[in-house]
């Protein structure tokens, strides 16, 4: 979404001054001619930051019932649980006893990754912005250990936390966070990168030292593989993904926390405290009653 | 070798000062008891730059006699090719039609790393330093086009090259040529890190702006994938290598050049003038007389 609010290049199209903002909706149809759905049907769709919309039927799923909580189809069985589900396991590629660390580790993406990574056997230890978050991580979502980027000591918490170095790194921050993770990087690690948040509001040119030189020797001494990717890429397996997850939340093996505030006029400013780190779990707005 | 004469982390132990350099040999035995090795017999080692040197037998290989020059086990049949090999094949996948460019052309990697991805299909554009090299490239290796990096205009010409964008960028320089390829590295490139060049020999830190974000984003963006590899990681893969190569070059598909420079006592300047890129094919000194 931030992407799209820039002219810089990107993997998605941009939305013009004027234009309705993008973003995926859990919605009910109000009233409807096509044979597929009818009135109170509960469809995803992207129909945006808005009250209303009005659709041929292309690009709406009907809503499964088995979903559960229908605003879990914008989170954990959503792009994000997706996306935290292929990143880990198809660029990480995490092995029973190897160390993860995922950013951003109470959000959508990043407490699926560390969930998912538990049940693979790994060690887990987040990184998140405050005491409450990575006592939650820790306590509820059940990672190793979690440690707060804001704490001052905070690379020498990170190096204390894995003391056999990192296996895996699940890349959802970039920044000063990223600088502490690299000296940690064991041989052959993955480091899927998947968002880059403390990047996308940044102006001008990033001042130096260069870093790239110094993470390029890393990559090469270390055979590291760092891989981007976006989950448009992996819709066709899509199918068993929500086998997974669906089986994972029906046995309580996987938490999921959504940040609900209520109001589409209060959607841009509680944007604008996801990109700080203020919203606490999956930031969903809620236009409706349900 | 040049990470070896640093006391900076590396994937290989250091040479102290006043040991012998570490450095792959083709040895003639003087004299043997050791039942698998005769007087006369040419054996592949790790002896180093020194004229004669004692094995319990532990780490040598008898050459084959397929190999055709012996100096090939130091280079195309040896770590070099096989280098080229896995890096461009198990890490950079060339798809039949893709577009891979290659530093350090006509190097001992970068000229095999071409000549294997015309043999797959590929548009192959080269990057090497001066127009013989350049020349070499094109009409003897039968690479489609190679920049010379020296030009001042050398990110333009690069672009004019490669007008379809670059599907796989093997790495053997960084610096200033890392930063031409980068803005044209196409949706899902590969990109194998095998070696980085131009900042073996930098010293302090480097002046910014720093490129680092600038990466990350790129890599996210375009999904790309980036991979350090080592060639002992692919040891027991030799036997594939040695396969495919020795029916290449036997078949005349593969040529290789060597830079030969007599005498031990000229190993030091040789050694620095490939950091310059002075060298122009394998650079092998020769100690003997065949």
């Amino acid at each position: 979404m931030r992407g799209r609010m820039s002219d810089a290049p990107s993997y998605a199209a941009h939305v013009e001054i004027g234009e309705v903002m993008v973003g995926g909706t859990v919605s009910r149809v109000e009233t409807s001619e096509h044979a597929d759905y009818k009135a109170g049907d509960l469809v995803l769709s992207y129909s945006g930051w808005q009250d209303y919309a009005l659709s041929d039927g292309k690009g709406l799923t009907k809503l499964d019932a088995k979903l559960g909580k229908p605003s879990y189809a914008l989170g954990v069985l959503g792009m994000p649980g997706f996306t935290a589900y292929m990143g880990l396991l198809d660029i990480g590629q995490p092995q029973p006893g190897e160390t993860v660390v995922v950013a951003a580790a109470t959000g959508a993406v990043g407490s699926v990754v560390g969930q998912i990574a538990k049940i693979k056997g790994c060690r887990v230890v987040g990184i998140a912005g405050g005491a409450d978050k990575c006592k939650y991580a820790v306590e509820e979502l059940g990672f190793d250990a979690c440690v707060d980027h804001r704490a001052a000591d905070f690379p020498q918490q990170l190096a204390a936390a894995c003391d056999k170095g990192i296996d895996v790194y699940f890349e959802n921050v970039g920044g000063a966070v990223f600088s502490a993770v690299l000296p940690l990087l064991n041989l052959h690690a993955r480091v899927p990168v998947c968002g880059l948040i403390a990047n996308y509001n940044a102006a001008g040119k990033p001042e130096g030292p260069d870093h790239l030189p110094g993470l390029m020797g890393k990559l090469l001494v270390r055979r590291i593989k760092m891989q981007g990717f976006i989950i448009f890429d992996y819709y066709h397996r899509y199918q068993e993904f929500f086998k997974d997850m669906s089986g994972w939340l029906a046995a309580g093996k996987i938490k999921f926390r959504e940040d609900i505030v209520d109001g589409l006029e209060n959607a841009p400013q509680a944007f604008i405290g996801l990109l700080e780190g203020k919203n606490f779990g999956k930031l969903v707005i809620r236009v409706g009653d349900e």
